[in-house]
């Protein structure tokens, strides 16, 4: 993974995007993880045989400081802006967003996706398929899976049966609109902005808010951006 | 572990102290993991070998997307302050504080630590090589040790052979001053806060901001505050 160099990108974030993908599309060509080659270069290699190889591979803290981390700066936000609710929603997605731009280079990395091992995204669903059996399972270390496709293939729901982000949290009934796992929603959008996929991502269900009994993240691809190829000066 | 109740306690965090400890000493008297419990039990574990046993434990998420979070808020914390490093800082050790009397509990739990086992804070010496050789360890997976005790056994250093909030970081020039790690300073002040010992704790060696090797944190005793006992009404 590439060195987070600890700079701003405020305001020119979205025209950066095309100088970005380029760089990931090289990161996808030309990224080899050692440690999960071999797990990796078999055409046969299923979602789930992958996401356990990988995620044995990774290096891990405990689930529960990431949780209180993660609740203690929402907590710092929130109170920075003064509980406007909807302006923190955005920061969360925001955030995520741009820890999503990274995070896709760790995974394209550890499953050798430029090989034709079925981590490639080739296609939104496949994209989608990967991003629930695989790149959750390696990151959060969360089961999910993808429902409720549209007749079309652009709109699914993938479907968490846990996550760790919100283990032992209760929003108390001001913060009742607060998406307090939208940095999830956000990474999911950056990672794919990544691999030239513009989608909007929300929670359908959110157990925190109390809608539906398990996490339910509903992505729709809005746009397939075309690869563009650098001219020669 | 507690539900985390995402509310505030602003303003009243210093005044609640003394109902935080109270609680905190009954959780170390009665909460029992049954996970860990085989491994905590007798009174000659050493604290490698019991920290080994709680990591294993442990639930895990990967420490790449831990890393990217912190990173990623601890930039919107940054913006929300207009880059006042110092305030920033000031904010990072405060959060970590709320981290770290919230995670003592699940240490206390998971070592047993009102068993014999060791993993008890019997004094400031004791605590301290828990804190650096199974605290770091269970929640960090850092491994790291004391050294530098002062004569009088109230003051040391606490050295981190690695330190996973880090990876992958490079800070500006502009953030110089930037004690980017700050949360674990007051995730460690924050915890033994809780278990009676109010303490200095800042980085006398990090990295990042070009000090020395290895990240490296001074722990100074102020004051063992006394155990209260609740007056029957």
């Amino acid at each position: 993974m590439n060195l987070i160099i600890f700079e701003f990108q405020s305001g020119s974030a979205e025209r950066d995007d095309a100088a970005k993908m380029s760089t990931a599309m090289t990161t996808n060509t030309t990224a080899m993880n050692t440690t999960t080659n071999a797990t990796a270069t078999t055409t046969t290699t299923k979602p789930e045989v992958l996401a356990s190889a990988t995620w044995n591979s990774m290096e891990k803290v405990s689930s529960e400081l990431f949780a209180l981390t993660h609740g203690a700066f929402v907590r710092q936000i929130l109170r920075d802006h003064e509980d406007d609710v909807e302006a923190v929603n955005a920061k969360l997605d925001q955030l995520g967003r741009n820890i999503g731009t990274r995070i896709i280079e760790e995974y394209l990395a550890r499953t050798n996706a430029s090989s034709s091992s079925g981590a490639a995204c080739a296609s939104f669903e496949a994209a989608m398929e990967m991003t629930a059996k695989v790149g959750l399972k390696m990151f959060l270390n969360a089961t999910a899976r993808t429902r409720d496709w549209s007749e079309e293939r652009d709109e699914c729901v993938i479907e968490m049966d846990n996550n760790p982000l919100a283990d032992f949290v209760e929003l108390p009934a001001r913060y009742r609109e607060l998406a307090y796992c939208n940095m999830l929603c956000g990474a999911i959008r950056g990672a794919l902005e990544t691999v030239r996929m513009r989608t909007s991502c929300s929670f359908e269900s959110d157990p925190l808010r109390g809608m539906g009994d398990k996490f339910a993240i509903r992505v729709k691809l809005v746009e397939l951006v075309p690869e563009e190829y650098p001219y020669d000066e």
